[in-house]
């Protein structure tokens, strides 16, 4: 093995930054051990020099311009934490990759939508391109599903992949506050940006499932194709009947590859509350893995933050430094399938739908009839009246369904009378 | 990257094995397309040439003395899948080392008691030795600290090393059959062996404990410093108490490091039902490892079985095959440590006792005073009649205390007129 030293530039001296630089200043001798030659920064840049930062990077090369990182001699591996899906940190890998550099990533949105072409050009140039802190932070799920799992045909991957979502679902739960109050509440910690949108839309968990999907299945990432439901929709209300017929409510991202038939949608859904992936509460993320012939196995672990992300970021810094290389999406780019996938009209699954109404004779029998006529069977009901008394509840567990048949239904259910408005609809999972 | 195949030999074909063969035979194009390289099975080596087995191994080189397979010229990989610390599997090892060939296994004990000097042999033969199957089966928990964690000092793993153990003390509490009766029943479902010893009596569950406290750590293998204790003492009785306290018993290898103190041990443990480790039912494996600076990462799934291991032993053949090469122990085997191992008496933590008594006045009054003599601070306390109600249990919970003031209590508790007999000690873990 060579001793001699591997050379990173690091482009982005935010909180991840500094928790890389951090680790590799701190524990560089534990690291030189493990990967069997040092680890050396050479050099960074960032937007701000002069900004005060815990770490010092006074002996690293300077670059104010962070594509100009590519250009170094003496860089072997380009870290990028700059983020977004075009722009510097596009233009700084492709660069990178060119001029035979190996790239490191935790950015979701880059490989998300251009990860294929990106994981060619990586082979055309006989470099890697690594990301295993774009999604699920700390967790090591690329490896576990590339390497650990190397023999093993997945069929599904469910998983808890933005925590922001799951910490406010959790604490309204367990607080009995409402989305806004919650949302407010996630801000002042930190755990939701200003602007929430790509975590509570579900853009984010559906940058990282697009990741997962091509590793699972050998298929083009494809992030356009995925049905992307958020959690504002997810009231309170919601909530406390799920918990009344057994059910926690979760953002899921979710692939699956049955007998040929490929979905991948991220979606708020029920959970029956003695599976695992109900447990899983706060910030965490967990991931569920099913596949021939492992059966199913399950990781959860802290999915953001400055200590989780460094440590992925460094796993992949290691492997490089231990020339251990895997394909980027698991078999060479030129072998990666553009899959169709299922559209979500064409789901399959139970339902669960809360009408809200009037409360007076007559609309659970309108909701039943509209049932029936739509072949759907129901497996429970639920009335209750609203704290005013003036309305009432309705909720409907169906039993297994198809999603078209949902969409008619809820469309001539919103025509009653005494409907006050749209059924919210939520999907149901039994993992 | 190399497209020579990477040819193996399996010694041993029995469950494992013929899982390992049928794998390579119907997956060959996706472990090839994966791997970068085509894996082929060129030799095996069995006690039975003529047995009937559900692959066939017509077009492999049969050998009768595994020892053999090591002299084979045409094999680069050693996969040894026979067991036992000693004999024919050790040295099967070595001479397939000192030849120049990398070597897989699934035998636990073979690395819980010769692993840092086959490392050392490895090492000075530039080959690589991987274990993946021989802890926690299916679960890539061995990549997941040497790899995905490199970064991070480890301060703990508490695991759930043995299926059979789990499935027992799962099946007691939930069906209310005592231990005899489910030990057979186990034996029936082909999840404990004639002779349970090796599951039940916790030995199995350190071995594995024994390579984790290794890697975790950089300490050398040391199987023979484990406290090990198990789970016979285990009764329905302390099940049901200790369910009623709020708490679930599972059997734990625990390896630790609180500020240069290390431990290790195997013994039941009382976990509050709330604490993700107590949902783990069945004969599922599952790890909870903590470092720095990743804070907390579970991994849960089968420990044992054909596919689980068969999955875990090609894993390692495909790293192999990328030409990824990492320590057998994290580290350098030079650098590993000899670890001085606390003593069990110096144990500190919380206790579950419980005494059987005749059912009169006074006892309670003597347990109290005898823990009060001995500085043994109780949590709470809970007394019921047999249900022949001529005697009582007598449930004490301690806070923290010294193992060394437990076994004192004990000692005099047992010497108590109308206590019955030496109470039930089991350790409370707060994970």
């Amino acid at each position: 093995m060579s001793k001699k030293p591997l050379n990173i530039a690091i482009a982005g001296i935010g909180t991840v930054g500094t928790g890389v630089v951090e680790i590799i200043q701190t524990q560089g001798e534990l690291l030189s051990q493990r990967a069997g030659r040092p680890i050396n920064i050479v050099a960074v840049s960032s937007r701000n020099q002069n900004k005060s930062r815990s770490v010092d990077l006074g002996g690293f090369t300077w670059y104010n311009n962070p594509v100009d990182i590519a250009s170094d001699p003496s860089v072997d591996v380009v870290v990028e934490l700059i983020g977004g899906a075009d722009g510097v940190a596009y233009e700084l890998c492709e660069k990178a990759l060119k001029n035979g550099k190996h790239f490191v990533t935790a950015n979701k949105a880059l490989i998300a939508r251009h990860g294929a072409s990106l994981a060619k050009l990586a082979e055309e140039n006989n470099v890697t391109i690594a990301f295993e802190a774009a999604v699920a932070g700390g967790i090591p799920i690329i490896k576990a599903l590339k390497e650990g799992l190397s023999s093993n045909n997945i069929s599904r991957i469910s998983g808890i992949l933005n925590g922001t979502c799951n910490f406010m679902l959790t604490a309204m739960a367990e607080t009995g506050r409402d989305f806004d109050t919650i949302l407010k509440e996630a801000q002042e910690l930190g755990y939701a940006e200003s602007d929430p949108s790509f975590d509570i839309d579900g853009v984010d968990a559906a940058h990282k499932l697009a990741i997962l999907t091509s590793i699972a299945f050998g298929t083009k990432v494809d992030f356009e194709s995925i049905y992307i439901e958020g959690i504002r929709n997810i009231s309170l209300t919601d909530i406390k009947f799920a918990r009344e017929l057994g059910y926690k409510i979760k953002l899921l991202g979710i692939c699956s590859n049955e007998n040929g038939i490929f979905e991948q949608r991220v979606c708020p859904c029920l959970i029956p509350e003695e599976y695992p992936v109900a447990r899983v509460d706060g910030v965490n993320n967990a991931l569920f893995i099913q596949g021939e012939p492992i059966g199913k196995l399950v990781m959860e672990g802290p999915g953001a933050g400055k200590g989780a992300t460094a440590s992925a970021v460094i796993a992949d810094i290691m492997d490089i430094a231990r020339g251990c290389f895997s394909y980027a999406f698991n078999i060479p780019s030129s072998l990666l399938k553009k899959q169709d996938f299922v559209d979500i009209t064409q789901h399959e699954g139970e339902y669960y739908l809360r009408i809200l109404a009037e409360d007076k004779a007559g609309v659970l029998a309108g909701v039943t009839d509209i049932l029936k006529d739509e072949n759907i069977s129901v497996s429970s009901v639920l009335q209750k009246s609203t704290a005013k008394g003036e309305n009432a509840h309705i909720i409907v567990i169906t039993h297994e369904t198809f999603e078209q048949s949902i969409i008619k239904a809820v469309e001539k259910i919103e025509k009653i009378a005494s409907v006050i408005k749209r059924p919210n609809v939520i999907r149901i999972e039994s993992l």
